[in-house]
C-alpha cells in the first residue's frame, strides 16, 4: 500500500503506511501558517482489505469540534464522493473501510481543482450574459478572475450590483461547488428567477478568491500565509493581493448586496452571519437581513436561522472580515454564507452527508432568495 | 413535398401540399368531438425552400383567441422545439419558414408521446420512493397508471395526501412536461424541498389522464369523445373510465391537496383557477389558496395571479370540473394550473416561447410552493 | 397483477394472469398471417414476487428451434434490456424472475419503436452528409423513408451505390439497432473508415422496411400479411408497396452493394447468406463475397462464417428474396446479414445475450468491412 | 489583454502583450533542457478583437519542419479544440483570430492534464477487468501508475503480455488521448475485439510515462531534463526513474508485444517505427511487423505505411530508445506509434486537424489490429 498527495489540493502527513490495519497519518498545517484541518490524499493498493486509518493529531487541529459527528469524504472514481463511518474519541479520528477498488481518495470535503475552476470560467464565458474579467494575479502568479453577469439588452440607469465571492478559505471547497450551481442556474435562460434578476441586477462573481491556497491544499490561508478573511481593512499587494484586487473593483463598481461563501467546521447546518456588530448597523439593514433570510428559508429547507454563530455585540464587529467590511463600507446587505463540512442535521443523508450536489442545489436556490430580496433593497 | 401525421399525436387535414409557397391545411377536429385546435404534422422535402403555410380555418377553431400572438412550434430533430414567426389575420393563421433540413415537424405545442410517457413511468419506478400502480384501462384499452411517491421510512400516523393529475385535455402537452419536471425533482434526493415534503406527504401522480386522446392527437377529448374535465360529477366506465378510476382511488385514499395541470389557449401567462364558486368555499380554503399562490409566486416569477380567469360567482362553480369536484368533495385546497400555449409575457422568450424546458422548471418549482403550503394545511 | 400489450410493438395472448406463480400466455400470430414468434408485453404489480411465466404454445410457433438455448429479454426501465434464465422443455417455454420494481417488460428481443425510428431519421438529417428522402407510404399509411448519405463535395463521375435495408421482418428489431449503430458511425466525421468510404460511395439506407408490422408487433409480415422478403420478384402497391417502392428506387439509382439486415431465430451466431444459388453467380461475385466476409471477420470477432445456412444449390436461389433478387438483377455483391435472437456463442454474454449495444457496435464495424471491400468492387 | 500560463501544462515566454494586433511570444524551452516546441497559454481580454499573434522564435525551435502546414490548436471552452489558420514564413509563426469570448486558450496540441490523467485511472479501476498498480514515483514525487487489464476468469497457462506506454515525451499529448480511447474500448464489454483479446492477453498500460514533464509543460523531457526515450539502456532512479521502474516490471512480467505511443512534429500522417535496425531483427519479427501494419491499415484508414521515418540500417538501431530496447531484449514485436501534430493528410479535416476525438478513435481501432496480430504472434 502507499499514500500520496502530490496533486491539486492534496495534503497529508504520513506517519505509518505499511499495514492496512493500522494506517497512521497526521493532519498537516497550511503552508506558511499554523492552521491545520484540511486533508486530501490517495491510498493505493488496498483492494478488498479491511483498512483502519487513524488521524493521530485530530485533537491538535484548528477546529477540534469539527470532528464530532464528522464522517470522512471518500471517492474511488473521483466523481462521486460518499462518506465513510468515522469515530472521534476526543483525541484521534479513526475511519474504517474496505473498497473493491485498488485505490481510494479521502478528503475533508469533496475537492474542487484548479482545472475544474478554469473549466467553470470557460463554461461561463460561452454565455452572452457573461463577461470574464481578469482581476490580476495571486501571490503564486495564478490567474485571478471575476465573472460579470449582466443582460446587456436591459437598459437600466442604475442596476443593483450584486457580489458573490467564494473560497477565501480554500479548503472550504463547498463554496466553489455552491458557486458552480449558482452560475449554471443564473446563466440558464429557462430559469425564471435568473431571468427576472437580470432585469434589475449586475452580478460580480469571484468563484475562487484563493487559487493558490486551493492548489496547495490549505484550509484557510493563501500562499503568503494570510487568512484573507482578516485582510479586508488593510489588504496589500504583497500579502493579500486577492483581497486588495477585489476591494478595488468593489470601490470602482459599487456594492448593493454581498455574499461571501464559506464552510463551517463545527455546526451541522447551513446558516448566515451578518453585520449586526457593524457601527452602521441599523433598522434598514436588519430589515434587509430578515427579508433575505426569510426568502432563503422559503426557497430551501436546507437553509435555517436557528443554529448559527453568536451575534456580535453592537459595534464590536471585526471589520477585517470581508462581510463586515463590505457591509460597513457600502452600507449594504452583506452576509457570510456557511455550509457544513458534516451534514445538514435537519435533512441528514447518511450516505453522502453534505455533498457537492447539495451545495450546487443550494447555490441554485439562493437565486430565488436574491430575487425576492431585490425589490426590498430597491425600496429600502 | 409531402405532409404526414400518421404517428403518435399526429393530426392535420391537408388541403394543398404541392407548392411550398402555398401550403394549405385545416386544423382537424378531435375524434368523436367538435373541438378543434390541436395540430401536429411532419412536412417533408422542403430543404432550403421558402415555405408559406396557411391554416385556413383558424377562425373556426374552438379557441380563436388562441391564435393572437401565437407562434407555431417547430422542430427538425424532434428534441428541440422552437417557434416560427406566425401571423393571424383574424381568419387565417400563416407561418413562413425556411429550414436547411429536408423535414420539419410543426405542432401546436411540443408533443409528449406515449413512448415517452411509458419511459417516464419506468424511470420513476426505479426509485425506492415510488410505487407504480395500475388504475385500469382507458377506452381504447391502454394502460392507465398512477405513481405513488412516499418515503416508507417516515412513520407518520396521518400523511397528507397530495394529488397531481395532468392532460385531462390531451393536447395540453405542457401538462405532462410539467409533471416530468415535477417527478424528476421530487425523486431527487438532493432536493431539500422534496426531502422535506416526503416527511409529511404521500403523493399520487397521474401523469397522463388521457392516453387515448394523446395518441389520437386530440385537444380536449378521450376516445369516446368525452371532455374529461366535465365528467367528475358523474363519470362512468363507458364514457369516462379515466375519471371514474381516479375518483375511485381518491375516495379510497383521501385528498388534502389537488393540482390538475392544464394549458390555456388564450392567456399568455401561468396562473391557477380555484374553488371560489364552490358551495363549501370559506375562509379556510381562501387562506390556503392565498398561501399557495403567494408561495408559488415567491418560488417562481413564472407564476402570477393577475392575468387569469374571471372568478366564479359564489355557489356557481361547475362541479363537473375536476378541481371544483375535488375541492368540494374533500373540502381541500384544489387548483387547476394553467400554462400558456404562447409564452409568459412577463418573461418572454422570442425564440422558444413557453417551452418543455420551462414547463419542467415550473413543475420543479411548484415543489417549493407545496412545501411552504403544507404546514398551513396541517394547521388550518 | 396485470399483463398489457397495447403499445408500440406490443403483442401477447394472455391465458391466465391472476397468480404470479403461474402466469400463462400464448405467443400470438402476426396480423393477417400465421407466423407466430414475436412477443412484447408489460407485466404490472409483481414487485418482489417470485414469478413463473409459461409460454404454453412455444412448440407451435414458427421457429421452434428458436427456443433452444434462448433467454427472454427483459427491462424495467425500458432502456437496459437484460436476459432472464429461461427453460424450453420441447413444448413450453418457462421463465422465472423476481424484480424489485412494480413492472417489468418482456420481449423476444429489445424493441425499437416507431418514435425511436422517427428520432433516428431526425438525428440523421442534421448532418450535412445526409438527405432524408420520402419513399411513399406503407399499407397502413405510415411514412416510409430512405436516407441518402453522400459527401456532396466529393466530385466523382461514378460513385458506388451502396444499399442497406432493415426490418423487412419487423420483429427482427436487432436489424434497426444495427442500422442505428451504422448511421451514427457513418455520419461521424471522426471515423476514418466513414470518411474514406464517402470518398467513393453514396449510401442509401432504409432503416425500417416494415413500419406497420413493427408497430403491430408482427414477427415477419406487413399490414397486408405479406412476408416482404418473398415479394421482390413481383411486388405490388397493394400487398407490398414497401418492396415496390424500394425496388423502384434501386432501378433508378443503381446498386453496387446490397446488405439486407435480419435476425435469425435459431442460429446463435452472426453470419451472412449470399447469392450462390443465383443464375448469374460467378467467380467475380464469389470473390467479392469472400472479400467482404474476410474483411468483416477481420473487423469484428462477432462475425463468422462457420455456422450459417446451407448453401443454395446452383441456380436454385429463390429470387423472391431481396438479396437474391438484387444480386441477380444488379449483378452485384448482395448479402443477407443475420444476427441472433439468442447470443453469439463465440463470445457469450450471460447477462445480456446479443443486445442492442452489440448490434450497434456490429453495425459500426461493418463500415470497416465495406471500406475494405470497395476497392475490390471497383476493380472487379 | 493578458497572457498567462501558470496552470497544468502551461508554457510560453511573453515578449509583448499590450496590443492585440501585435502580440509577440517566444516558444519556451523545456525545464532543464534545450528542447523547445511546446506551448500552452491563455489569452485574456480579447473579445471581438482582431488579434495577430507571432511566435518570434519558431525557426529556432527543436523541430522547425514542424511549423510547415501546421495550424495552432485553440479552445474557448477547454473541451473542444479547433484549429486557427496559421502561417510560417520560415522564421516566424503567425496566427490571426477573432473570438466572441473574452478568453481563448492556444496550445501546440489539445492538452491532457494530470487531473484528467487521474480521472482516467479512477475510471479504469471501476472495471472488474482492471487492476491499478503503483509503479513508484516520478522525479518530482508524483504518482506513477500502471493499469493491468486481464480477464481473471480466463484460465490460461501462458497469456501474451501486451504493453502500451505513452507520453515519454510529455508534450505529445495525443499519446494519452490515444490511450484514453484504447482503454475505454478495451474495457467495453460490448466490444467484440476487446472480449476476444482478453481470452488471450494480459495488458499493461502506462498512460503517462512522464507526469512531471506533462505538468511542467515540457515537450520532451522529465523533471530532471532527461529525454526518457533515450534512457532505456541505462535508466537510473535519479535521472530516469520512470523508465527504470517500467523496465523493471517488464523484466518481471515479460513482453510479447510493445507499443510506445508518440506524436511526430513534422510528418502529417500516422505511422509506426519498428526494430529493423536491431541486432536480433529477423524474418519472424519482420513478419510480425508486416502483419500488424496490414491489420491496422485494414482497421483504420488513419493508419498508413508510406510516409514515415527512414529505416534504420541493419544493426544500427539506437538501443537507448524504448522500442528498440524492448524489441531487442524481449525478442518481440515492438513499435513506436507516431501521430501528427498537424493532420492526417490522407483524410484532412480543415477545422479540427488531428484531434483528441480522432486520437481516441485511432486508439480504439488499434484493438482490432492487435486482435488480428495475436494469433500470428502465438504461432510465430
Ligand atoms: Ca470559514
Ligand atoms: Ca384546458
Ligand atoms: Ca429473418
Ligand atoms: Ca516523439
Amino acid at each position: 500500500m502507499k499514500i500520496s498527495s502530490h496533486f491539486d489540493g492534496g495534503r497529508i502527513a504520513v506517519v505509518k503506511a505499511d499495514d492496512v490495519s493500522d494506517i497512521q497519518v497526521n493532519i498537516d498545517h497550511d503552508s506558511n501558517s499554523e492552521f491545520r484541518q484540511w486533508f486530501h490524499f490517495r491510498i493505493q493498493g488496498i483492494k478488498n482489505q479491511d483498512c483502519v486509518l487513524t488521524f493521530l493529531n485530530a485533537s491538535e487541529t484548528s477546529y477540534v469540534e469539527g470532528w464530532k459527528d464528522y464522517d470522512v469524504c471518500a471517492s474511488t472514481d473521483r466523481q462521486e464522493w460518499f462518506r465513510l463511518p468515522t469515530e472521534f474519541d476526543g483525541k484521534k479520528l479513526t475511519v474504517e473501510f474496505n473498497t473493491d477498488t485498488d485505490d481510494i481518495y479521502l478528503a475533508y470535503f469533496a475537492p474542487y481543482s484548479f482545472e475544474r475552476h478554469l473549466n467553470l470560467l470557460a463554461f461561463a464565458q460561452q454565455s452572452d450574459l457573461c463577461e470574464l474579467h481578469s482581476l490580476g494575479e495571486t501571490v503564486d502568479g495564478r490567474d485571478f478572475d471575476m465573472l460579470i453577469i449582466e443582460d446587456q439588452e436591459v437598459d437600466l440607469a442604475e442596476k443593483l450590483n450584486v457580489w458573490m465571492i467564494a473560497r477565501q478559505h480554500p479548503g472550504e471547497t463547498m463554496a466553489e461547488w455552491f458557486v458552480e450551481g449558482f452560475l449554471e442556474s443564473l446563466l440558464d435562460q429557462d430559469n425564471p428567477s435568473s431571468r427576472s434578476l437580470l432585469q434589475h441586477c449586475r452580478f460580480h462573481v469571484v468563484p475562487n478568491m484563493n487559487p493558490d491556497g486551493s492548489y496547495r491544499g490549505n484550509l484557510r490561508t493563501n500562499a503568503a500565509g494570510a487568512n484573507l478573511n482578516r485582510e479586508w481593512q488593510e489588504p496589500n499587494m504583497d500579502r493579500s493581493p486577492e483581497v486588495y484586487l477585489v476591494r478595488e473593483q468593489m470601490h470602482a463598481r459599487g456594492v448593493d448586496l454581498f455574499l461571501d461563501i464559506h464552510g463551517d467546521e463545527a455546526i451541522p447546518y447551513n446558516f448566515v452571519a451578518g453585520c449586526e456588530g457593524n457601527p452602521n448597523y441599523n433598522e434598514r439593514l436588519k430589515h434587509l437581513e430578515d427579508t433575505f433570510k426569510a426568502a432563503w428559508a422559503a426557497a430551501s429547507p436546507d437553509f435555517q436561522d436557528v443554529y448559527k454563530y453568536d451575534d456580535d455585540e453592537p459595534g464590536k464587529g471585526d471589520l477585517r472580515i470581508g462581510t463586515n467590511y463590505v457591509g460597513q463600507t457600502f452600507n449594504c446587505l452583506a452576509y457570510t454564507v456557511e455550509m457544513p463540512f458534516k451534514d445538514n442535521h435537519d435533512l441528514p443523508d447518511e450516505h453522502y452527508g453534505w455533498s457537492p450536489e447539495r451545495c450546487k442545489k443550494f447555490g441554485e436556490d439562493v437565486i430565488i432568495a436574491i430575487n425576492n430580496t431585490v425589490p426590498v433593497i430597491k425600496n429600502a
